[in-house]
C-alpha cells in the first residue's frame, strides 16, 4: 500500500512536490526545532489518487487515523474528546502557493459536546463557543460553499441587538445563541445536520482541499502562470494552538525584511487574543510588530532569533506566520516573502553582502518580471485601488501613462506640441504611424498581438503599450471608441497599464522607477556568469544609448528601413519608389545616401568597438506609401499626377506581402538600393576611423535569403561598392557580410549559405511565421481560440516554438558549427530578449542574442542564472 | 598532352559526350562498315579548353595538321593540293543538338588556285567554281557574320542581268565573275582577304564553331531547354563528297519512318545534282525520296537496306543524310528522328510489335511532354505560319483555342449563353470567377505565375490558359487590354495557344487531338512498370471520369470549397458567413449539407474502391465574398443592411491571407463546418453502401495542420460525428482521418503528427510558398528576375525545390515510415504531376502522387520510365 501521510518529523524543505509547500516547511522547521505544533501531511499523492478516482480511498482514511492516534499521544489530548478535546487545523498547501484554493479551517473536531468540554478545561467559555462559532463558519462557507455573508449578516444583526460594538464583548451564552442559528443556517442551505463526528469533518475538510484543485479560479490561475494540473495539492492537519485563549496569546505574520523597499529589519504586525484569520480580516486593526517588543519582551527576542534563524537556514528573506498561546511562541509558518522588484533588488544585494548569498546564488532569487517591473513607471497602488478596469488587452509594453486619446497619428503629434499628453488610440498601428507613436505617452491598438507592429516599436522605446484590446471598438474615421459600458472620443483622457494590459478612464497617479543604480549593479554580477552575449535592436541615439547603458554588448539589429520613416526622409523615399527612370531614382538615392551616412557615424560612433549589425532594406515599398486618402497630397507633394501615383501604388499591392517583394529581393531586383546602403555604411565606418581613431567593424546584414546564390549574387554587389571606397579613401577597414536566416529553407540550407555568409542571424519572428504558415498580423484572430482550447501551449511569438522553430535552427547550427565554427549564430527576433526560450537558445549554442534595449537586463539575468 | 581529336573509326555511338551526337553517330556508322567519308571529330574537351583559355591551343593545330595528313592519305588527295584537293567539311555537333550554333561549312580548302585544279581534275569548271562561290558564300556567313543577303542579292541580280531563272543555268564564267563580286563583298565587310591558306580556313572555322556556343540564341536555348552550358560543343571534319558533280550525283535526307504520322516506311526526299543546304534552301523542289527508286534502283536499294539497319542499330526511327556522288552512295549523318508526339506513339508501339523494343524500352522513348502534345487540341500549323504573336506569356495549361476577349467572369458567362465562344481575359483570377472559367475556351491573365489560381484550375480543367502575360497591360475597368502595337477590347477575337504561351490577334483552326487509344495503350504498358501510384486532383464529374480513364488510380485530392462556388451554393455560403447567431448558421449548414453530400455520393459512386482523400474546407472565408463593387447587390439578396455586409467583409479581410484564418484555423473556430462535411461525406458513403453495395472507404483530410494537439482535437470532432453516424444507420464502415503536411512545422514534426493521422499528403503549393517565403500570388514580381540572374535554377513552383522542401519532406518520411511503415505519404501539389520531380519523390519514398487529371497520364509515363 501507498504510503499517503508523513509526519512532520519525517520530510524536508526539498520535498515540495510531495509535501506541498507549507508541508515541506512545516517539517523543515520541526527538523531544526523550531516550536512548530505537531500535525502531519497528506501528500499530494493523495490529491492526484482522489482526483483521477474521485473517490475518497479507505486506506487513506485508515492511516489519517492513525497518525491522528500519534497526534493524540504527543499532545495528551483526544480528537473528539470530553476532556481534554485535541482540535485540529486544516491548510491546503499546493508546491506553489495559489489563490482560489481552498485555504484553512480551525478548531476541527468541536462539536456540541467536546465545545463544553473545552470550556471546562480552559475555564474560558467565551474562548471555547467562539471557537465552536468559527468552525461552524469556516466549515459552511469553505467545505458546504455556504456563502459567508450569511453568518456573517447574523452576526451583525446579533450584535446590533445587544449593542455590541465588537466581537470581544460577545459572552458565552450570546455566540452559544449564535452558534444555535449558525447550526440552522447550515441545515437549511445543505439539507444535512453539521456533522458532529470528528472524523466526518476531518474527512469531509480534507476532501474539500483535494477538490479545490480544480476549480476554476485555480485551473485559471494555473494557466496564466503554466503551472502543472497534474501536481495536485497536499494538506496540513495540526494540532491547533490558541492566539485567541486570552490576553497572553495573539497571532501575527512579519517579514524578515521590508517587502515593499528591502530595508532589514522585522516588518510584520500582530493581534492580541485573536485567531489567524482576525489579521487579514481588518475588523480590528493589528499592531506593528516592533510593539511585541514592548508587550511580550521575551516572545519577541524568541520571535527575532527564529526569524534570523530561518532567513540564514532559507537563505532568503521569509514570510513567517506565529502564533504566542498563552506565552508560549509557536511557529505556523514559513516561506520566501513576496516582494516587490525593488525589494528583491535591494535583498539580493544584502544577502551577498551579509555573506548568506554568493553572487551567483542572489542571480537565482531575481526574475527577469522584476527588471521589468522595477525600470518602468507604475500607477500609484493606492489610487489603483478605487478604480476598475474598461478594457483589458495583451501586456504589450509595460509601464503605466496617463493621456488623452487621439486616433490618428497627425492628431497625436498635433496634440503633443500643444503640449497635451497623448495617447494613441488605433484598430493596429503601420510604420507611418511612427511620428504620432514616438509622441504618445502610451500606445493602445484594438488589434494586433505580442509581437504587432505596435508591440514591437513601443518596446523598442520602452513605451507603454496594449495591443489586441479586442473589447474596445475603434472606428478611426468617427474617432471614437466603443466599450461595454460607454464610448472613448477624441480628448478623453484614460489610464493604460501595459504590464498588466488594462485600460482605466480618466487620470491615475504615476510612480516613475528611480531604480537604475540597483539594476546596474546586478547586471554587472549577471555579466560576470553568462557567456551568452547579448546585443541590443536599435538603431536610434536614444535606444542605442539605453542599451549600453543596460548592458547590451553591441547592436545586434540595426533596422535601416527606421531611418527612412522622418518626414523628410520618407518624402524622398516616397520619391525614389515613384521615380519614372534611372536618373531620378539615382538624385533621391544620392539624398538618402547623406541621411543614412549621418545616422551610421552615430551608430557606429555609440557602438565604438562593440560589435554592430546594420541589416539592409527589408520591408516591401508600399509600407512606405501613405493610405489611398492621403495619395492626392502626395501627388501634390510630389509633384506627378495623381493616376500615376494611384497606378504605381495599386502595383505594389501584394496578396501576401509577408510573402512578396521585400528583403533580398529587393536587393535583386533594385540593385541600387542595397549600394546606397553600403556605401552609407562604410563611408561612415571609413570617416569614424580617418577622423576619430575609432576601431569599427561594420556587420552588414541580408534580410530574408532564401539560397545560396542569391546570398552570393548580393554579397558581390556588396563587396564590388566596398572595394571601390577603400580604394577611393585609400584605406582597408575591417567588415563582415552576413545573412538573416528567417526563411526555413535558409536554416535548411545554411551549410551552403556558409560558404558565402561571414555571420548569421536567426529572424525568429518571420521564421515562426512560415514555420507555423501564422501571419503576426492575422493569426490574433485565432491563436486565442488555440491557447483555450489547449491546442498551442504558448504563443510561439513570445516563446520560441522549440519542435517546429527550433528544431531548423539546430538544423542550421548543426550543419554549420562543427565545419566553421568561427561563423557567428545570433537571434534578432523578439524570442531573443524572452527568458524562457534562452535556455533552449543556449543549449543550441547561440552565440548571441539581441532583443529590444529595455529587454536587454532580463535576458542578461536570465542567461546568468543558465549558467553552469 | 591531351589528345583532342579522334578519327571517325576511334569512336562509338556512346561517346556523344565527347564527341558530340554528330560525332558519335559517324564514328559508330564507320565502326559497322556503312560507306561514311573519312573524317574526324575535335573533341567538347577542345571547345571547353578554348572558352577557357579564350586562345586557341597550338597543340590542337598540330593535332589538326596530324590528322589532315592521314586524311590526305586516306582519300589519295591534298588539301590545298594543286592537282587533286582535298575539300573538308565543317560541322558543330553537340551532345545535344542546338538552334543557334554555326552549322556548316562546305568544301572548305579551295582557293584562288585549288577551285582550278578542282576544275580540272574533274572535268567540271560548272562543279568548281560553284563550289568556291559556295564556300565564300557560307565561310562569309558563317565565319565572318556577313549578311547572306549581300551574297544572295548580287547572285539574284546577276541571273536577272543574264536572264536566268535558275543556278543550275549558270556557266562557269559566270561563277567566276561572282566570285569576283563575292571576294569583293568580303573585303569591303571584314578589310580582310579571304584567306587563300586552307589551314587558316580551318582554323577560322573550328574556332567560328566553338565560338557559336555561347552565341545568345545558343544560351537562351539551352536555359529553355535546360542543358548545361559547361557541356561545350565538338567539330565535325570530313572529307567532302560531291552531290553537285553532275547528273549522277545527288543529296538528301529521310526518315526511317514518318515523323508525323509514325506510319513505316521511307519519309523524305532528295534532288539531283545539289549540295546539302538546297535541299533545306527551298530554291529546287527536292523529289520524294521514292522517286529515287526510278531513278537510281541500285542506289535506292543500298540506301533503304542501310535504313533498316540503321533502325535495328539505333532500335529507334533515324533520321539520315545521305548524298551521291558519281553513282555512289555516301551516309553523312544519322540520328534519332524527331517526331510529333502522335508518331512517338505509333512508332514505339511498332518497334514493340517489330520486336525491336521491349514495352519498358519503347516507354523509355517517350516524354510527358508528348502526352500533354497528344492530348490537346492544336493550332494548324499552316495557319500558325502566317502569324505573329501580340504577346507571351507563361503557358499554363496546353492547348489551343481562339474566341472573344471577355473582362469578367459575368460577362464571358452571358456571351456563353448568347452562343458565343469566349475567352476570359483578366489581370488575374479568383474562385468567384469560376463560372466564367467553365465557359472560356482559354484564360489569359497578366498576372500570376505557373501555379496561380487562373493555373491550377485551367490546368484542372483541361482548359487551356496562358498567365503572367505582362505585355498585356489589362484594365478590367476600361475593359481593353494594351499591348505594344495595340489594343484589345471587349469582344476582340484572339487565339491563345497555351501550349507556347503565345497569344495572337483573329481565329486560328485548330485540329482536336483524336489520340486517345494510342494513348491508352501506352497507359496500360506503363502502370505495369512503375510501383508509385498516381492519383488526380478532381471533384466534379467530368474530371474524376477523365482522370480514371487517363489511369488515375483514385482521388487524391478532392477540394471540398470548389464544391461551393455555384450560383446557388455560394449564396447559402455567403449566408452562413454573414450568419448572426449559431441557429442561422445551422440553417445554412443543413442547406450545405445537402448538396455537399450529393456530391460525395457522386465522387465516391465513381471512383468505388479506388481510394478517394476529401480535403475538408481550405480557403479564408473572405475568399466567398464578392468584392467591394458588388456588395450592395449581395446585401440584397441577402436581405441584410449593407453596413453589416460591409463592417463583415472588412473583419474578414486579412493582410496575409496565405498565412491566416484558414483550413484547419477553421475548424477549430467553426468545427460545425467541419462536422457539417464530415456528415455529408459519410453519410455519402453509408447509403452507397447499403443501397448499392459500394465498398468505399473515404479518406478525410484536414489541411493546414501545424500541431499534433490541434489534429487530435479536430480528429475526436470528426470522429463523434462519424460514430453518431454509425448509431444513426446501424452500420460501421472504414474511413480514414489525416493531415495534410503543408507548413514546415508539419513536416518538422509528423512524428508526432503520426500518432493521429492515419495518412499523410504533402501540398507541395503551400510548402514551397512557406519554405522560400514566396507568395503564389506575388512572387511573379521578381521571380523571372531570379531565374535570369540565375538565381534560381527553377520555379520552385513549377518543379520541387530538393535542398529545402525536399528535405523537408525527406524528414518527415524518415520520422515515420521505419516506425509505422503503414502510414501512407502523398503528394497533392502541382509538382505531383511534374516528371521532373517525380525522380526525387520516388527516391524518398512517396506512396503515391496526385495531380490534375490531364497530367496524370504523363505522370504514370515518368513513373514508368523510373522503374528499375
Amino acid at each position: 500500500m501507498k504510503k499517503f501521510i508523513f509526519d512532520f518529523t519525517e520530510g524536508s524543505k526539498e520535498q515540495k512536490d510531495l509535501l506541498g509547500g507549507k508541508g515541506a516547511n512545516l517539517a523543515e522547521m520541526t527538523s531544526i526545532g523550531l516550536p512548530v505544533p505537531p500535525g502531519f501531511t497528506i501528500s499530494t499523492n493523495a490529491c492526484i489518487h482522489y482526483l483521477a478516482s474521485k473517490e475518497f480511498p479507505q486506506s487513506l482514511k485508515k492511516e489519517i487515523q492513525e497518525h491522528i492516534l500519534t497526534l493524540e499521544t504527543k499532545t495528551a489530548k483526544k480528537f473528539g474528546g470530553l476532556t481534554n478535546p485535541l482540535l485540529i487545523s486544516v491548510r491546503s498547501g499546493a508546491k506553489f502557493s495559489m489563490p482560489g484554493m481552498m485555504d484553512t479551517i480551525l478548531n476541527l473536531g468541536l462539536n456540541d459536546q467536546s465545545v463544553a468540554a473545552l470550556a471546562k478545561k480552559t475555564d474560558n467559555p467565551v474562548f471555547a463557543y467562539d471557537c465552536y462559532r468559527r468552525l461552524l463558519q469556516m466549515f459552511g462557507d469553505v467545505v458546504k460553499g455556504i456563502d459567508k455573508s450569511r453568518f456573517e449578516d447574523y452576526l451583525s444583526h446579533y450584535k446590533k441587538q445587544k449593542n455590541y460594538s465588537a466581537d470581544t464583548e460577545m459572552l458565552a451564552e450570546d455566540w452559544q445563541q449564535v452558534i444555535e442559528v449558525y447550526k440552522e443556517i447550515y441545515l437549511e442551505v445543505t439539507q444535512e445536520v453539521f456533522p458532529q463526528d470528528p472524523y466526518q469533518q476531518l474527512y469531509a475538510a480534507v476532501e474539500a482541499v483535494f477538490r479545490s484543485w480544480n476549480n476554476s479560479r485555480a485551473i485559471t490561475y494555473r494557466r496564466l502562470n503554466h503551472i502543472d494540473d497534474a501536481l495536485g495539492t497536499a494538506v496540513n492537519l495540526q494540532a491547533m494552538v490558541f492566539g485567541n485563549s486570552g490576553n497572553h496569546s495573539g497571532t501575527g505574520v512579519s517579514f524578515t525584511r521590508n517587502p515593499a523597499t528591502g530595508e532589514a529589519g522585522l516588518f510584520g504586525e500582530y493581534l492580541i487574543n485573536a485567531q489567524g484569520e482576525d489579521v487579514v480580516a481588518g475588523i480590528r486593526t493589528p499592531l506593528p510588530i516592533k510593539e511585541l517588543a514592548q508587550q511580550q519582551p521575551k516572545i519577541y527576542q524568541q520571535f527575532q532569533e527564529i526569524c534570523q534563524l530561518l532567513e540564514k537556514h532559507y537563505r532568503d528573506m521569509q514570510d513567517i506566520e506565529f502564533t504566542i498561546e498563552e506565552g508560549q511562541l509557536f511557529i505556523l509558518q514559513t516561506r520566501n516573502g513576496k516582494r516587490t522588484a525593488k525589494a528583491a533588488f535591494k535583498i539580493a544585494i544584502q544577502l551577498v553582502a551579509d555573506g548568506i548569498l554568493s553572487k551567483k546564488e542572489a542571480l537565482q532569487q531575481l526574475t527577469p518580471e522584476m527588471i521589468t517591473q522595477l525600470l518602468h513607471p507604475v500607477f500609484s497602488e493606492s489610487h489603483l485601488k478605487t478604480q476598475t478596469a474598461i478594457a483589458k488587452g495583451l501586456p504589450a509594453s509595460p509601464g503605466a501613462a496617463s493621456g488623452k486619446v487621439y486616433f490618428t497619428a497627425a492628431a497625436a503629434k498635433q496634440a503633443s506640441e500643444n503640449g497635451e499628453k497623448v495617447i494613441l488610440l488605433r484598430q493596429e498601428t503601420s510604420p507611418e504611424d511612427i511620428e504620432g507613436m514616438v509622441v504618445s505617452q502610451a500606445i493602445v491598438t484594438s488589434r494586433g498581438g505580442m509581437t504587432s507592429h505596435a508591440a514591437v516599436v513601443a518596446r523598442g522605446m520602452g513605451v507603454c503599450c496594449v495591443v489586441g484590446c479586442d473589447s474596445l471598438e475603434v472606428n478611426e474615421f468617427l474617432k471614437q471608441a466603443q466599450f461595454a459600458e460607454g464610448k472613448i472620443v477624441e480628448g478623453t483622457e484614460i489610464s493604460v497599464n501595459g504590464t498588466t494590459g488594462e485600460i482605466y478612464l480618466g487620470t491615475i497617479p504615476c510612480e516613475p522607477s528611480q531604480e537604475f543604480p540597483l539594476l546596474e549593479k546586478i547586471i554587472s554580477w549577471a555579466k560576470e556568469q553568462g557567456n551568452l552575449q547579448v546585443r541590443a535592436n536599435a538603431e536610434t541615439f536614444e535606444d542605442i544609448q539605453t542599451a549600453l547603458q543596460f548592458g547590451a554588448n553591441g547592436i545586434g539589429l540595426a533596422r535601416t528601413e527606421h531611418m527612412f520613416f522622418g518626414e523628410e526622409r520618407i518624402l524622398e523615399m516616397r520619391k525614389l519608389i515613384l521615380a519614372e527612370n534611372k536618373q531620378e531614382r539615382q538624385n533621391c538615392l544620392v539624398i538618402l545616401k547623406d541621411y543614412q551616412k549621418y545616422d551610421f557615424m552615430e551608430i557606429l560612433r555609440l557602438t565604438a568597438d562593440l560589435p554592430c549589425t546594420i541589416r539592409l532594406l527589408d520591408p516591401p515599398l508600399h509600407e512606405f506609401i501613405p493610405k489611398e486618402s492621403e495619395l492626392p497630397e502626395m501627388a501634390r507633394l510630389l509633384n506627378r499626377p495623381l493616376s500615376m501615383v494611384q497606378q504605381k501604388v495599386a502595383d505594389l499591392k501584394e496578396i501576401n506581402p509577408m510573402l512578396g517583394h521585400r528583403g533580398s529581393r529587393l536587393g535583386v531586383t533594385y540593385p541600387e538600393i542595397y549600394e546606397m546602403q553600403t556605401q552609407a555604411i562604410m563611408e561612415a565606418a571609413l570617416e569614424l576611423t580617418i577622423n576619430e581613431k575609432c576601431q569599427v567593424c561594420p556587420e552588414i546584414m541580408i534580410p530574408l535569403i532564401c539560397e545560396e546564390k542569391e546570398l552570393a549574387y548580393l554579397k558581390n554587389i556588396l563587396e564590388k561598392t566596398i572595394q571601390t571606397l577603400f580604394e577611393k579613401y585609400q584605406l582597408t577597414i575591417p567588415y563582415k557580410i552576413g545573412a538573416m536566416l528567417e526563411t526555413p529553407r535558409a536554416c535548411l540550407t545554411a551549410k551552403s549559405l556558409a560558404t558565402t555568409s561571414e555571420f548569421f542571424s536567426f529572424g525568429t519572428n518571420d521564421l515562426t511565421q512560415l514555420t507555423y504558415g501564422f501571419s503576426r498580423d492575422d493569426s490574433v484572430k485565432f491563436i486565442h481560440e488555440y491557447q483555450e482550447k489547449k491546442l498551442l501551449a504558448e504563443d510561439p511569438f513570445q516563446h520560441l516554438d522549440l519542435a517546429g522553430v527550433g528544431q531548423l535552427m539546430q538544423t542550421a547550427i548543426t550543419q554549420v558549427k562543427p565545419l566553421q565554427p568561427e561563423i557567428s549564430f545570433g537571434v534578432c527576433g523578439e524570442v531573443g530578449g524572452d527568458p524562457q526560450s534562452l535556455v533552449f537558445l543556449k543549449e543550441i549554442g547561440i552565440d548571441y542574442v539581441s532583443c529590444s534595449p529595455y529587454r536587454v537586463p532580463a535576458a542578461i539575468l536570465t542567461i546568468a542564472k543558465l549558467a553552469k
